[in-house]
């Protein structure tokens, strides 16, 4: 089929993608389906775990008087069909018995159960093609791969994508010289920082934090009220964490791991099936993560306030020379307000790269 | 006139101005003249120092075939004409002799040599409109004293616009523990730095970072040759600035003020006519200036790093608690490459009211 329009699918099942849910364990995937004529039939996304896969969809989404156009036609997915048969059945059987002549993706699936889709269906002769190889706009493939790198990477090394978060000043301070830090950001920052906290499966903190600050960890709209996606609340380390505090209330689930090391919490977290996970720690967490190597993305929000003394965003990091010193990736600075927010990835992955076919 | 054919030439009035150079002394203004039809007629804006004002420009560009047009005609003006004789004849008298009926500026003159241009004209027949009074586009208003806030600020003063400048890893520190800092920032974030050098008139550092770094506080293009403005070098202090000094060399003047009174250093930088000046004296100074409520505004870029130790970006500000924090005015925040620079001015002073007729 034209390249062209195999582009414009592919680029339309990434917006479908992207309505999909950053949580809940399962990918971000988008399908858009073609007839042999390369006219679009029918489209469809993943809404979350429990619900049909993108490309389940797509083919419940065919009305009965064209499915006769799904013989030879063409589907196009943001990810590897699954050949796996989960709460759903497997979309490449699914795909291979609708009649489907030919399968493009633009990401392999790094997920050792559900891999292997693309292979199943060319032993079944469905024509199976991905979209790097046979030259699609790499600009549509950098985007799918974007769009799926927390997920992928927390499947391949099987522990959740981490994100870090700081909240300073411009010179660098968590709290003034008296600890006081309500607030060093704004109000849209405050509020940024909640809507991300809806965007991930689980948030961690120390039982330290617990004990000092007693903070909900519940994801709140702007108007205060509870967040239809509530976190994980994870509370880490020995001390107890005390009968009164806030973290044991709802909405949402809370746990309390006793244990510090923070590669054992994402093992368990990993095994019940959690992918993107918040360290919202304090900074001595956050410091023992950044020196393990263990946070794959930063959130790092500064006020445009200087204070000239009081306890910095990360404790000693191993650092003495400025050539020690790792350069994160900028993925997106947003103006929040007056604060700045920038997003960066770890230097040691590189995204649109590792988990490429 | 229609107001609508006046903001149409206030708007290009602004542009005009934005050609002139923030360095020099003198208001960057821009002046648009229509016929009485409200035609446009001719325009000019003022190039610095020693050439024409904008005003002036813009009547020696009307073509001999249309001087007649001038009869009746408007002048649109960024900054109120002025009525001194400087190096130049005052605006005000050859806006009249011209035969313009009518003078409308967006700002009013702080200077207190060159005030009064405006009633000077009434009291010579000509109608003076002030922007905002008259209804303008308040955008349009906003932009002119925005343009103007740093000249006017200097002037109403007596002392120049003072830009400080920070360069740190995320959490705010300007060097490793060793005290290794090159580079925390990257090439564009140097680049810009570079760039705001040639447009200011005067760097400030103390002799303790000449003895210790011995920058040579050049203006340079991307390219690493001399930009072809350089700002007026000043080193304060009561040391020597050693004979091997970089900053004894060219290009560009550098001057020695043997003192510790930043007060004291802006009062003798004002006397020269600077009005813009660029704090780059690393944390002693920049505290000292911070604390004494000196600096206007703030450059703070940031790098993805983070160093966990090393000196920070400021000492200390007298801040206890955060509720004694100054939060400044974010202005701008622009991505440079990895890095990220925010522009902020500070708390003490309102720029879009301040200075405002």
């Amino acid at each position: 089929m034209e390249r062209r329009l195999l582009d414009a699918a592919l680029d339309r099942a990434l917006d479908l993608a992207e309505r999909g849910p950053l949580t809940g364990g399962n990918p971000r995937v988008g399908c858009v389906i073609l007839d042999a004529a390369g006219r679009p039939l029918a489209e469809g996304w993943h809404r979350g775990a429990g619900t049909p896969h993108a490309e389940a969809a797509a083919l419940a989404a065919v009305p009965a008087e064209h499915r006769h156009r799904l013989a030879g036609a063409v589907a196009v997915v943001t990810l590897e069909p699954c050949r796996h048969t989960g709460r759903t059945p497997p979309c490449a059987a699914a795909l291979h018995a609708a009649g489907v002549a030919e399968v493009v993706h633009a990401v392999a699936d790094p997920h050792p159960a559900a891999a292997g889709g693309a292979s199943w269906l060319a032993d079944h002769g469905v024509t199976t093609v991905d979209a790097a190889r046979a030259g699609l706009d790499p600009a549509l493939v950098t985007r799918a791969h974007e769009l799926l790198h927390g997920w992928t990477t927390a499947v391949r090394r099987r522990r959740p994508w981490l994100l870090g978060k700081t909240a300073t000043s411009l010179d660098g301070r968590v709290a003034a010289a008296d600890g006081t830090s309500r607030w060093i950001t704004g109000p849209d920052a405050r509020a940024h920082a909640h809507a991300v906290r809806a965007q991930v499966d689980a948030i961690v903190v120390g039982t330290g934090t617990v004990r000092a600050d007693d903070p909900a960890l519940t994801a709140r709209t702007p108007d205060g009220r509870p967040a239809p996606h509530q976190p994980l609340r994870v509370v880490v380390g020995h001390r107890e964490v005390p009968d009164a505090a806030r973290v044991r209330r709802g909405p949402g689930e809370w746990l309390h791991l006793r244990t510090h090391d923070l590669v054992a919490v994402l093992a368990e977290l990993d095994r019940r099936g959690l992918r993107r996970v918040l360290l919202e720690g304090g900074p001595t967490l956050l410091s023992a993560a950044l020196r393990a190597g263990l946070v794959d993305e930063l959130h790092a929000y500064v006020a445009p306030v200087l204070l000239g003394a009081g306890p910095g965003a990360v404790g000693d990091l191993g650092i003495t020379t400025i050539a020690d010193a790792a350069r994160w990736r900028t993925r997106r600075t947003d103006r929040l307000g007056a604060d700045l927010l920038l997003v960066a990835t770890t230097p040691s992955l590189h995204p649109t790269t590792q988990g490429a076919a």
